[in-house]
């Protein structure tokens, strides 16, 4: 591998990075070759469609377009809001992972919350590792943020931020959003516009689209199944009764 | 021992596994052999009918029926729910335990919950650690789960997960249950009727009946203690007047 | 040193055991030998009355009665009730640093809560590490708990427990009070009664009272003092404003 | 380096400390020579003016006024409030890493907050390392601390409690104050006139008050972004929706 492109898109904002990575996983026929466990991630595990039981866990993917190498980094989880050691023992550990391959470039992708106000056409707002790399991209339809003291929360920004200190060079690419409880098809897409211009390629939005509704069907079936949820939930349990002999 | 099926019943949702996994230690006059104790457990004490003061801790026990022996973990608590690290070591300490035995099945015995639905004859709700098992336990009376997305929260998921990679290979059983504040014995009998048939024994389940009604008893007397309780809690006082000289 | 009684009075409810044991360090005229410090106890230094800041502590004493020798533990704090590795870590620490010592026996004092109901003379509940202690103490005014499944929070519970798989053998005594936003000299008093009793010594509770009186008064000016208070916290600025160059 | 004052200013109650010695900075054209960097940190990166985007960081400047250097540290940001664990490492590695340059003396700047009342003209409260400095220093505008029991929370306090064990002496100022959502400069030039009478140095205060009005309207234009903020906020999602595949 020569030109090697790192992608991060782990859940954060609207699932913004990860519903962008996984596509690209999907239209470039990416096929994992790693996977990351971590006692930082939630103690639970996860039902698959065959009825088994797995880890939650973060996955390395290889893709090829042209003479691009894709490493994507998708996943269920990040660590804990309150876990912050937890964030930076992982980003480090990715990092330590990626270092031996010689990454040409690095893009987080992620979400960029409005506060609830809905956005026509998303802007993809950027971020860079190094300030001349603000030149390289400003033509990619990326609107670089100048409101210094804006922070980006977890990997998108860790990895940027910590790989500047080792040399990787990259940039992060956040969609608009309303916000939370909504998976952002619409924003997944327009930062995977912006990506696919930078590398040159193109990318069919079509199945992202179906994705998006899917996803969509999926997350009111969740929902719907947390009252009557498989979760074996200990807490209360351990807590109010678990002392009882 | 030759034939060895491990069973956990942690507590959890509606003490559904704990219920069940006591009852066959009682019903098999199964024998404690190890102890399990964790600074990630609550940094309590418990008091015993005899006034002596005892750690938190799991416990395992030995029993036999036929040609099976049956290794059982039963225990006060797991970890707080904040503390995913804790779930994780505890489960690998678990697993570190039991491989030199030589384990042929695990079940992983846990509460699913309606959330506050009663159900009239509650099903048992089961994942495997691998595909096959789906098959063989087809006729036990297990609905196996087809919800993708579903978590299991604690020991019961984490056991079978993670015992996946290390080839210990097991079902986790979980009965229907209304959920948190209520001790649930029809439920834990549901559980214990699938398990009986699966390891092809019959256990006597009256005392697990009147059990549950001494356990529902008891909780009570327990509640009602909170107020007036032993428990000398530590926090509030160390916060706001624990720096008095 | 031959008859090495070890005494445990860090806050808890009514700041029982703390009153109690430094009331104890007062009358016996013992004296500091030895400080434990920890990064489990809370981030912040204390004043003192000539100005100068110290780090929260637990301290030991050795005082002497007769041929009683008396380790008494007192300070400022526990780790938080979020904290149950730091809990456990400290009790462990203490019992390694006292076990050379050769301690014959350890009383652990502290609260137990009536939930709000004020009691006219509290009465001292106890709890034991081993079952033949019940019958050493049964006339020493102690009335032994048969509340299975009750909880002792805190050192006073850990020290007992963890002794106990030491074989250091010891009663928890615990004064009866309303409970936690109270200073209750009056339950330090049974406990200390029932403490002197055991030990076979007198000692005089005048100044336990007058000391419960300024305790009360200087938590009404600490109370006070909170909103207008020295203490510099950090949490909200560096959460919210924290991130402004 | 002969004579060098070590001046601490991390961020706290109205970003007072924070305020004082960044300008101390600036007025004294000191340099930053040492950075720090911890996993205690908040797990986000932060947006610089260029778009680039650095990690949470506590910074070392050197700067000399006559003869005295100053070593002066600032920063982004302090452990969360929850983590003492994090709080005694960093002041730990702190001295550590400042011992080798034998500092001389020791000043800790911080906010007290009046709960909410307004003072005309803040008084500078004081509390000290070593008990001979309260008489050193009487007549340096700083009104000494006599309410024994109060605490200083964060690096301000730890820093010479756990000096005070390494011989390092210094001195806690603390600028009255409102409170917490105010950025509150007229404290901070308190603060720092009494610095600059006991370094006997000279400092222009126009700049800060400039600065601070400065930071009250980035403030408000931060506060104002968080609804519509490029801050990738990965809890809800991971926890709600972070299990869709």
């Amino acid at each position: 591998m020569k030109n090697i492109v790192f992608i991060e898109g782990l859940p954060g904002i609207g699932l913004i990075g990860k519903l962008a990575a996984e596509h690209l996983i999907q239209e470039t026929d990416a096929k994992k070759f790693a996977e990351l466990y971590s006692p930082h991630f939630p103690h639970q595990a996860l039902v698959k469609e065959d009825a088994t039981l797995r880890l939650m866990k973060n996955k390395f993917y290889h893709g090829t377009i042209g003479d691009i190498d894709l490493v994507i980094l998708v996943g269920d989880t990040q660590p804990s809001p309150s876990n912050s050691y937890g964030h930076y023992e992982i980003v480090t550990k990715i990092l330590e992972y990626l270092m031996p391959f010689g990454i040409s470039r690095i893009f987080t992708l992620g979400g960029y919350s409005t506060g609830g106000e809905v956005v026509e056409k998303p802007r993809v707002l950027g971020a860079v590792s190094h300030a001349d790399l603000v030149e390289e991209y400003k033509d990619s339809g990326i609107t670089f943020r100048d409101d210094p003291g804006a922070a980006i929360v977890g990997a998108s920004g860790l990895l940027l931020a910590m790989g500047r200190q080792t040399e990787i060079r990259g940039v992060c690419l956040l969609g608009e959003s309303p916000g939370y409880m909504y998976i952002d098809a619409k924003a997944a897409k327009s930062v995977l516009e912006v990506l696919s211009s930078i590398l040159g390629i193109t990318i069919d939005m079509t199945a992202l689209e179906e994705r998006a509704e899917e996803t969509e069907n999926l997350i009111k079936k969740i929902q719907d199944m947390q009252r009557k949820s498989m979760a074996q939930n200990v807490p209360e349990m351990s807590k109010d009764l678990g002392y009882i002999r």
